[in-house]
């Protein structure tokens, strides 16, 4: 098994690299901690990008490093001795940790509160123990073990939530675990003819993407966690990746999977598909932890598209680009990749790159009327000659849209910096910024107000003393009948208060969301920090139809509690 | 609204012909009940299907007609007094029938098994009574107030179920209403721009389709059913149509519904997509009545299809068409319309079929040496540029597997006659022959197998004093990881003890099948006949999660007890 790269505990890692900073030899995290964060912005950030966001935002740029990680508090253990004696017995000694380092790394999430509170010496969310089963066997009778001594169990894949989802609080304080799935973390079994693998919970895409490879086969999801996150993690979250308009959401490539939970052990999904029934499958997808633990994947797999091709195209304006995608989504003619910018993202993009390609790109947009652009990457992969099909014919609905071809550069470019996002975060944290994402998804009919009422709530709530956010949107999955919204928020962050500055501003904008259409989540999930809106999602019903699924099969609330299901 | 046909009380209708014989212009059919079975073999079997069947069964044609609908036996209606009348306060006396004819025409569905017992003068399964609420709100109070006065409410569509969906027995032999919905039967809502039109459940496909064709647009489901079967039915049972392998099953194309439940209502679904928590939709979708009563449906419709190509290709045999239609599946290139007929069923086919065309096809196979021939028919449908690229791509794999284009007369033939089969039923079964169908589905891996073990169980259980069953196999729907198996039995019927040769055979198949690694059903649904081994499914732990659902939904067992859920 080659290498991991690790996140780090403050961040994503060093900018624009993919450095290990964490030891993991022993599979429970109990090396090297060193903080990575980089002081030196002008290395990180180009300078064009630092005057672009100071004029944008009313920022100073300033220095706001998070506390050394040996400085992070954490509390004792307060797993009883016997608890961890009857685990230890059931796993192995070995497989149980309760050692900083092991319990520091499995402390929350990635999101940008999850970031704040690490970053200011908070790890108060970090469980009181980590294990690490083998099998769905173990793991099953761990779950049956805790219910019985009142340990909480929370399943730790990638650590890459941004919703909380490792953070939930316990109503009855019980002491936690943290269940590390990197001991089940390979291929074991693969049906080439019925295209269909079978893994374990805790393997990554990376080396997901290096067995199948082999046969000439790929997965082919692609979220911007990639490197870290595993594919029990994107079951339970219910994931998107970058290329799932064409290959389909997770969800959709969830062929079935084994759920061990308190009450015993669960086969669900029956390829290729079933009448009998209702889809009891689709109810451990999403579930987060709260039901039990995904122990086993049967996942979709395809030969590797031989052809593929990504390039650029540019509309006059956001609703321009907006109609556009919709003519194709309606002539299903969506690209396998679809990413449209609004005008704010578009701009920020083209004038924080550098060099004379960006240059004479923006300069051409400008003679071309295309002054507030709205940029469209679109990537088809597949045979040659459908590839080429598809294109011909999308390429005459976009032009009917008024769309100009930019070519394959664009594209490409979009390609190559795919994953950077979230180090860059850690960069622009250091100095003093607020930057997070929220998403979403609505109808085709619903998207433009959604979108309008969502920046309206975030401009809002961050305007203050003259300082005023920078809110940038795109649309990154097509559907049939509608697409996803993604909002980045840059804004110079309340040193005073920033944890309560991002939750005013997400609480404004989710009930700006929801109140237009659009749904909590498209691909986040709910975790914590959505849950006080699933009942406005899914109904009071809907909410007790779930509580009667986990009261049956966790009957002692120890499966993650705080996290989807509100209080 | 244009007249719909309907179904007559022990059949399809007269073969061949689309006759309405039950007068239903009050929506409740309180009409003419006559028996239209036709006596004249001669005229609805042709000659030389007669002496092939003969021959291969073992089979003497011979006069089995039904008994006069006049003579079928009725008890008289269990619902009391108070009740009728409490029903008659919420929906108004004229929704609420007791008369023999409303009654007999909500009796059971249409099963081998539920025509051999209306042929025979029973139905013991028919309601007590039948209601016809108008909106959501009715059917909520109505099942609120059965679920008060302990009164059996069974959904009813187009009454085309044929796995005993409508023939439930409640343990605790309740009055029964049938819920009639054929008075929420429109279009409410269309959103051309997010491709969704919102319709009452009660809604046939040909109403459907002739409302969307004036905006250039359709939904394109069709199954066997489609001239009687209604929308709601088809998201209760989970149904797939010809078409599915390209527009998808019907439980993909639901992108929302409302549930009418004993504890309220539930709006389920959020398209375009939604992570936040576990799917509920799904569990609405195959809940066969037994969560409650669906009573909206938004839907996913499409533009229709600018160019169709359905054509014909030969197989030297069953093995090497599967493995066509596998690489097919693998690299994408599935076409829209799919069914692949075993040798036993092309033979069939071919020598049952008249005219020169006929003769001549079957000359052609002979001296090609595709004797013991494997027919598959392929449908494209979209733009004429895709549709061409993927013909031609899907071609080049088929002849890589030997495969011979016979060109698109036989493909036009099969969609002329799509719809024939359920009406040649009642034909065969005037004639004494024992007719029914099972499905299933299985990996690709998985299939070979699957298919032998329930073609030996039926023959072993159908073999008697030297008559044998034919045993027909086709592939309908195809995907990714597998396809959908149909199987066609016919044979000399047990004139004696005919239910009990049936459960016998389906019994000894259904065993076979679920031991081989195939699905209880790929589009049937579960109903009464499949539940005993809905366990073997979905787990004991499954059915008690489903059961979880349906104590919180509908705590007093009022929906259609006796069907789906295992005693």
């Amino acid at each position: 098994m080659p290498e991991q790269p690790e996140l780090t505990i403050q961040g994503w890692g060093p900018a624009g690299s993919h450095v290990a900073t964490v030891d993991n030899t022993d599979g429970a995290g109990d090396g090297d901690l060193a903080p990575v964060a980089d002081p030196d912005l002008s290395r990180a950030l180009p300078k064009v990008a630092r005057r672009y966001l100071a004029r944008e935002l009313g920022w100073s740029p300033r220095s706001t490093p998070p506390v050394p990680v040996g400085e992070i508090s954490l509390a004792p253990s307060r797993l009883p001795d016997t608890a961890r004696a009857a685990l230890a017995a059931l796993l192995g000694a070995q497989n149980v940790h309760t050692d900083r380092a092991a319990r520091l790394k499995r402390a929350g999430g990635k999101s940008y509160l999850d970031l704040l509170r690490r970053r200011e010496g908070d790890a108060s969310d970090a469980p009181d123990a980590v294990v690490t089963p083998g099998t769905t066997e173990e793991t099953a009778a761990l779950l049956a073990a805790c219910a019985g001594l009142g340990v909480v169990v929370v399943p730790f894949g990638g650590g890459t939530s941004v919703v909380g989802g490792l953070a939930g609080v316990d109503p009855d304080d019980r002491p936690s675990i943290a269940v590390d799935l990197s001991r089940m973390a390979s291929v074991q079994a693969l049906d080439v003819p019925s295209s269909l693998v079978t893994v374990g919970p805790g393997m990554r895409g990376p080396a997901l993407e290096e067995t199948l490879g082999r046969d000439g086969l790929t997965f082919g999801h692609l979220p911007q966690s990639w490197e870290f996150a595993t594919l029990g993690g994107y079951a339970a979250t219910r994931s998107a990746g970058q290329n799932s308009t064409g290959v389909g959401r997770f969800d959709e490539l969830v062929a079935g999977l084994t759920l061990a939970t308190p009450s015993g052990v669960i086969e669900l999904g029956h390829p290729p598909a079933s009448a009998a029934g209702p889809d009891l499958l689709g109810l451990a997808l999403g579930s987060e932890g709260t039901l039990g633990v995904i122990t086993e994947l049967r996942l979709r797999v395809r030969p590797k598209p031989p052809a593929s091709s990504y390039e650029g195209w540019s509309f006059r304006s956001w609703p321009a680009g907006l109609a556009a995608l919709q003519r194709l989504a309606r002539h299903d003619l969506l690209p396998d990749v679809v990413r449209l910018s609004d005008t704010d993202e578009t701009r920020a993009n083209l004038l924080m790159a550098s060099g004379p390609g960006a240059r004479a790109l923006r300069a051409s947009l400008r003679t071309r009327g295309h002054r507030d652009a709205s940029l469209l990457v679109v990537g088809w992969e597949g045979l040659p000659s459908l590839v080429r099909a598809r294109m011909r014919a999308a390429a005459s609905l976009l032009r009917e849209g008024n769309g100009i071809r930019l070519g394959r550069r664009v594209g490409e470019s979009w390609k190559k910096h795919r994953f950077q996002a979230p180090y860059l975060r850690d960069t622009l944290m250091d100095a003093g910024l607020l930057v997070e994402t929220l998403e979403t998804a609505a109808t085709w009919s619903a998207l433009p107000t959604v979108y309008d009422t969502v920046r309206r709530a975030l401009r809002e709530s961050l305007t203050r003393n003259g300082k005023r956010p920078l809110i940038m949107s795109h649309v990154s999955h097509g559907y049939p009948t509608g697409a996803s919204l993604y909002v980045t928020v840059l804004a110079d962050r309340d040193d005073d208060l920033p944890i309560q500055q991002w939750l005013t501003a997400k609480r404004a904008a989710t009930d700006a969301l929801l109140a237009a259409g659009g749904t909590l989540t498209h691909h986040h999930a709910v975790g914590a920090d959505h849950r006080p809106w699933l009942e406005r999602e899914i109904g009071p019903l809907g909410v007790e139809v779930l509580r009667a699924v986990k009261e049956r099969l966790d009957p002692q609330g120890i499966c993650n509690p705080g996290v989807l299901l509100p209080e």
